[in-house]
């Protein structure tokens, strides 16, 4: 299947900026935080998957973080508890924990699970509860079973991935006790990454990126230093700030670059990771 | 904290008794199948844990199986779906898989790793999608999302043995497209037995054991070989003839003695384990 | 083999008391100092080699050591030489030194090593020259071939040990010019539990214990700091007070604890090391 | 550096298309047959240099394999010595030999190695003298120091490549005596490949490839078997001869595929590699 | 320190005879059975070990044997017992028993151990009873605590080799109750070197080596196979024929060379590893 | 092959001394400079090989590094470049250059390859360019393509020596850009025994050794200190000064012992190794 020299040649330049960046990366940990399209949308959520099959095929490591903030919020409608917010965090009861637990671990969890399978990667589903991966304390206050992370073990990560698994972690906490807590997705994503000493923190969304200027379009950041997004933390969106705050922690505390991409762009994984181009804004030390 | 010599010498023979079977044992894999008590009750699951933790710290490898039929029905009844049986098997709708993945995975199996982690145990929650572990073959007829063992995969459960951990390992198979199954737990706590080369497989259930005739407690059988277990199959009660027939199939294939066990008794587990004295049935060769 | 209730919670108990003790001290090192009945009664030895056997089952590296006093004596008189005794320690010299070696290497011994193989341990017969194991350096004064231990190599034992064997020592030194001495039995295995940073170093003697008031029954001390015992030292007997100068040493050297026992009762080794029961003195920090 | 959808799309789907050639090759061996253009051409000898570096950064093993009969040629006539060839073999008396040792060990090899070093790469020249690596057989007749290999031995290569390191050999042979013999190139790279289990043998030529017809530019082959090659081979021109020869050979003893390239073409070898699209013709089973 | 040209010369001649054979044997076992001379007389004793510390320097294992009868008759004389002996065998009651352990184990071993030590060797004192090395069974009739070598367990010998010391082995030896019983010395030399798969089995004895006729000093044998030897051993004096009978079945049994050589000359050992020249008379295949 | 008793006793005082040397030696690395008669004379060049192949046997990793300014010189003459030196030191352009690696590469490298195989040595010829192993930097003046030796890179000489060859490396050097430098060979030796930990650098060359007075035969040092060496370096001839400095500053840098030997002395480098008698001259700290 003979080719013009043209188009060779555009093909040797990809190869060319992209094997340096293999070799930069093999060996080391990527933490995804999956949020928006792929948790909704199915065949958003199976070209994901098919991207981190080829991370993994020239061997990064990778661990992936979920919450389900949107789905838990139906769920529990559907058993006819109302949702309740206090500062952006939700209000969660014994019965709405239950049901925060089922949907994450029995329902999103598993799907993803699957996904990635049908990509060929040996994923392994995990709360934070497992091997007392993610510890978090009980926020003071009205909040009920919401906790803050607190401490990240990361026995059971390393060995899953030693093994040649891929962790797909959803965001159940586990307290001092043995109980279960709901945690901040991003928050976990973070702490994972810093845990690990991951190379990279991308958290997959459904914006283009992080905007200068919400209302002008032409303002998104591609590149910004942790030090300048500190300063624009007050201002940014509620589904923004802990991101970007997580952002800010997990380069201050090593992590080389946190990206935050749009993760309804194909293949935005892979050409964020194997090329000079950049696809949504990355945040830098 | 002196104690009189007759009391000292009984305690002896207890030592004497039980440190042979520690040397027997140790190193090697013991699935324990957990119904009945331990499921329904905080109190004897927490004494159930705290015997696991037991085996563990000298060395034994226990995975964990359980299934979950009461609750998924009651899950069931409460979303407004009748559960529907053919020949003992659940007719599973999509709508109905979800629900046993909830309850398995979302609420059963993370109560069984928190009561194994107040225990001390570093327990996994995993489902039989994760690392492919169990690979079912969808049942034909009207079932629905109904399975088949027809293989497992070790690699994960090993895995997370060798780390220290502890797998606790809810029935959802995994079809060969990647598609989640409701399969029989008895049926699955075999496969993996078998798979893993266990040394025993322990059924924790809420009877005495296996009556040779139902109407007669004094009928109870300590001992039985699966040659003579096989050829009482057809008359055993519909709850205790997928246990015999995962006993029986289970020492056909391999694993050395397998236990049904009153999980009421309290440290029935150490006591069948490391002692000469049984406690219900034991199926050998 | 079913058994009542009752019995079977009282085997539990006794089980959950020991298997932490088995967690704990598997691969640890307890020095087994023997003396009195086990050296002179061969049913004594039988139990103990039994015991012995049974801890090096669940883990435990047990290391024996042992004198001959009386033993020696006897064969001196056989000999034509009367013993002779300054401050407690033989006057020995060459003729009688050779005594020494045939009794201590030639036959209790070969004893102990027959003893443990019946009972299924793999033992090993060392002097204290082997390996140059035990150093030790001429005593002053009339006492002739006499030494106090100056040095112990671990070389021998340790890789003895990690073949799979049980090292049963005895107490003939090797000066710096490789020629033999005659040293204290007590001395040698507290020299050699320090140098193996043993968790345990146990004496095997003919009496219960320490008393508090040697005329009084009742003072039998079950538990004393080394610092309280070391100002007990100058009224303690004079067969009692190396074995205290020892225990006191040991401790103050990192031995976790030393126990003084009564090797006439049987099972003393095991009672003390997994259960909560004490038999005799044990000396803590 | 943002970019437009369309190439990030296009830039994407190579990416897609070469990462599961990483994973099949990685750790694989490619010998390379360097002949042509990059043995006279500094600047393609940069480029290729280049390709081997990228090849290399991602886990391939490469082999180099020189010849260099036109230099030979040349510094023969510089030193007076009119070069005579009997069927396309080089006479080879001693002096012609030492010359043949100078100009590929002391010449050519160096030059390769320092290419591959400006581009990153550890290179290290070798003989087949070394480690007796390349071991021939004298050719009977006027030839004079003329060889055909005999074996093959790949431990130097081997562990060179394990710690590291590129070879690059130079096809000085060693006889039975440890005389140093003149083979021909093409037949040591396939004797390479063969001997190593080599995935890929690549002759870079100064050719478009194999032609069906030598006056139809349009018949060049982009595929074809041993099978049909080996029926071409008395048609072939007498450049081509040997390497087709040795292509033939080379599939039939398990090297899995061998392309005869364009060594002009830049970046030929990652194209070949890591592509769908051809370059020049591959050789198959 | 400079030399003459001609003794430069005659001492580089040696060592290129001998650095062949350090490499042959480096690694290999030698089993030394010592008698006579290095038995009885302390300076040859002392060049022995000597020769020992120089083999063992250069990375040869050796398993030093011993037995001492004329030792145990005098002791037996002392204790008032007269040896007896039926066909060479000696009659060996319970208290002969003893008398035979504590001379081997109680007194030959420790002085050998202690001139090994002097030479800088770390040698271990063994009995056949540790570690269960020298297994052998009762012989029938009147000679009471006799027996047959039945097997050997080279495990402790491995180990203590392994762990860099020198095990020097007294034969007594144990039967299948852990009882203790008196062996020949030759047999178990023979049987721990076909056991352990020696290169060489050395008898150091009193005399020059094997005669082909007793009477006539100019018969002596310098090299003879097993096969001839056979032939032979119905005419061997009665201290040479257990040798010769150990000699010709290591050699059946894989052992490669056997010496007998005379323990009076200085640095026999050495020589006849080291040499092309040979003392005494070796058994080859 | 029997031998008169003073002839074996003569054997095994060699022996005697001998052994200890190779224990101390034994995989300590000894560097070889060669120069003199064994690169212009085959039959020394055989005895030395031979040499080298005994050492390598016992356990030493040896390591030989070679120039060959005369053997340039007259190729420079027959290409009709005339050898122009500043100080001792040739001027290099880029033709000299390439006759240098010609020479040094292409001939002499090979030729001591060859011999060291034909002693049984699995021998690789390296340059200091492979693995970039010989750094240099370029001197300032006229001098051409000289440099200073400015650091070794052992990776290449460690891995090759682990896998069981000896490397014989050729003094060309690299510079930072990948190009060749000529470089002194004795300051070449120096380095690569001092990067490589080397117990002794040994200089083989064409005289007695080092005289205190050049003009008095009787004036040859044996043994001197390095400092004392420092203060002679003034006044030594052209030929020794470069082997003296190097001498001077292997011992300061951590060289245990440098040999100034007479190459043609037979066996030279096994007596000054493996006896007590000195060779030449020994530079000690």
């Amino acid at each position: 299947v003979s080719a013009p020299l043209a188009e060779l040649s555009a093909k040797a330049d990809v190869l060319v900026e992209a094997l340096p960046y293999i070799r930069t990366y093999r060996g080391r940990t990527v933490v995804v935080k999956v949020g928006g399209a792929p948790l909704e949308d199915d065949s958003h959520a199976a070209v994901m998957a098919r991207d981190i099959a080829l991370l993994t095929m020239v061997g990064l490591k990778v661990v992936v973080v979920h919450g389900g903030g949107p789905q838990v919020s139906q769920a529990m409608k559907v058993a006819g508890i109302e949702p309740r917010f206090i500062e952006g965090l939700r209000v969660t009861d014994d019965a709405s924990m239950e049901i925060v637990q089922q949907v994450l671990a029995g329902s999103i969890n598993p799907r993803l699970v699957s996904h990635l399978g049908a990509a060929g990667v040996g994923a392994v589903g995990l709360t934070g509860m497992d091997g007392r991966t993610v510890v978090a304390t009980k926020s003071p206050g009205e909040l009920g079973r919401v906790g803050t992370v607190s401490r990240v073990h990361t026995a059971l990560l390393e060995s899953t991935m030693t093994a040649g698994f891929t962790p797909v972690l959803s965001t159940v906490a586990v307290d001092r006790d043995g109980g279960s807590l709901n945690v901040n997705a991003d928050a976990v994503a973070c702490a994972v990454a810093v845990a690990l000493g991951a190379a990279k923190l991308v958290f997959l969304t459904n914006v283009d990126g992080l905007y200068r200027d919400l209302g002008d379009e032409g303002s998104l950041i591609s590149e910004i230093t942790a030090g300048d997004l500190r300063s624009m933390l007050e201002g940014l969106s509620s589904g923004m700030r802990p991101k970007a705050t997580a952002a800010v922690e997990a380069v201050a505390s090593g992590v080389e670059k946190v990206h935050i991409l749009d993760g309804r762009v194909r293949h935005a994984l892979l050409l964020e990771i194997f090329t000079d181009s950049g696809v949504g804004t990355q945040v830098i030390r």
